[in-house]
């Protein structure tokens, strides 16, 4: 098996240094638009056969050195009864947004094994197919990253809705947080029960927020998550996107691997994340458009500031975009097992 | 003439703090919206009498120490032959997108004199009405964040166009920067001309590039705008929102005021910006919904850290969001000029 993932998540410098690309299964491969062209999204992340063969592609195309489950992070709030629509062009919608104590009383508590079956199937037979080729992750959203859906009602650019409850009802804003911190917890153990290998929360939105409100309305619920799950024994990465400001507190989150989008240089990262920080990222997804030799150049840097921690797993800052050529995706892959062997 | 603000700009610690609040002229206001409902938000920024009545009812209701002309940053690239409109609930759209050295072509340099008389209109009939009660910034879009609405052709999540053509087509990446970057400087240069007492470069999407890509891809041009503009001797202030990681950078713009988004503490930011640094900022906007004891709070701790500074200018982090209360605008500012009196 093709430990190497596991290896630099625990710590350990492998030669070659581990790839794997959030969003690696997507819009950009032509083997994703085929199935996608069947089925539509939501029906895609619930049925397994279709959500683990969409996995698996990248794996067998691109030579990634992790596979990560084919899901969407808002699957647990429409098992908590918030209703889910994927809208083209407007990306998911959910009705109604949860502002008040009534619309929250209407949310509640999952039991995975019933309510997200077809996530813990899609994660058992993809363990079967990966048959130990490499390593299958699993993940979340962050707590503070779905109360924004959920609160918002879909994406947004002011984020004026939840940061007002943040504000102006805090004592709402605990109980949605502790209500998905809950769920998250059980969401994701389920999926460790099941077969995941290592976790992945994904704080998505988390870098919106002043370092103060980050510290006490989200790393307070994610750090909840990693301690609860600690006892399970598998590596847990934490995303906290557009965090460069953040760092110092995420590496109190309990989380054993951080991942950083492509605006904080690891090399910078390093001194709030400390020198024996496990790193993952971080190239800028839109560089897979420079010609190969620049291309090169740029994947050597961040290898470079990848050695300075104690571990480095390559990724990008953010998922692959529709708009990259999948040759590209896999020529930075290429090069960065050449150049890290 | 209550000069607070300009002094600040030129490194004086004062009592009280100057404040202003970009997008203090704004939709939050009903005296706004009053004007609004009679005229489109194009037809009040091209004539005269509209944009600068917008312009003083923040001075008169809320006592700020600045007036910032009503105006938009997109203005210049209409100017320069991109068709530019503003469609409700998406924002601005500039058609066609910038994408080839044939669209390109039809761009062109302005004389402002001609071309955007109504701005260089507004700040005279503004100097005259203000009669020295607070001074008036001119401001203009920095290159990065002009060229992105003008190769996006409008607003965007991936910023996918621009940093496609930036890392594809450095060329055509290049002329562009470079054509936005004489055109601003001859927008200000106009403006500084016409009366405007200080003015303020506005990044808004500088920020979403890595370290490497700002310095070569952004900064040298704004640098350019404020080398060739400081022989005309007032304040320039640059705000790079969401630029946490690029200060070291920013402190090399030549700007005499550094702005600064709710997401970097001030005490943090003096690190790389050196404590001679001249700082404005930066309360997050969505705290004004806070109630007022915990409000006081965060503008008594942002005060204490702008004291770290060589000079503190008070604003938000951002503009002012319409869904905020005007009263709490007003009583922010009571707040900040009394605690720091």
């Amino acid at each position: 098996m093709n430990d190497i993932f596991l290896r630099a998540c625990r710590g350990e410098k492998t030669l070659p240094v581990p790839v794997w690309f959030m969003r690696q299964a997507g819009r950009y491969l032509p083997q994703y638009q085929e199935i996608r062209g069947k089925a539509d999204f939501l029906t895609m992340c619930k049925t397994p056969e279709l959500a683990a063969e969409v996995t698996l592609q990248p794996v067998d195309l691109l030579g990634v050195d992790a596979a990560i489950l084919f899901s969407d992070i808002l699957i647990p709030l429409e098992a908590m009864g918030a209703e889910l629509a994927f809208k083209e062009g407007r990306g998911p919608v959910i009705t109604p947004p949860v502002r008040s104590w009534d619309e929250f009383s209407a949310l509640h508590s999952i039991d995975p094994i019933k309510d997200v079956p077809f996530v813990l199937d899609t994660i058992k037979l993809l363990r079967k197919e990966l048959s130990g080729k490499v390593p299958l992750i699993g993940f979340a959203g962050a707590p503070f990253t779905l109360a924004t859906y959920l609160i918002e009602g879909g994406t947004t650019k002011s984020f004026v809705n939840i940061k007002k409850m943040l504000f102006s009802q805090p004592d709402l804003f605990r109980a949605v947080m502790n209500l998905i911190t809950d769920v998250t917890i059980s969401y994701l153990s389920a999926q460790i029960d099941a077969g995941a290998q290592a976790i992945q929360l994904f704080d998505t939105w988390g870098g919106i927020l002043t370092r103060q409100d980050f510290r006490d309305g989200a790393l307070v619920y994610a750090r909840r998550i990693f301690n609860s799950l600690r006892e399970k024994g598998v590596p847990m990465i934490y995303f906290v996107y557009d965090g460069g400001h953040l760092l110092d507190f995420v590496r109190l989150s309990g989380a054993d691997v951080i991942a950083l989008d492509w605006r904080t240089d690891i090399e910078k990262a390093l001194v709030p994340l400390g020198k024996d920080a496990v790193v993952q990222g971080n190239l800028d997804p839109c560089l897979l458009f420079l010609p190969e030799e620049r291309l090169r150049e740029r994947i050597a840097e961040i290898l470079r500031q990848g050695l300075l921690a104690r571990a480095h797993i390559f990724n990008l800052g953010h998922g692959v975009l529709p708009e990259i050529p999948p040759e590209k995706v896999k020529l930075a892959i290429d090069i960065i097992h050449e150049l890290s062997s």
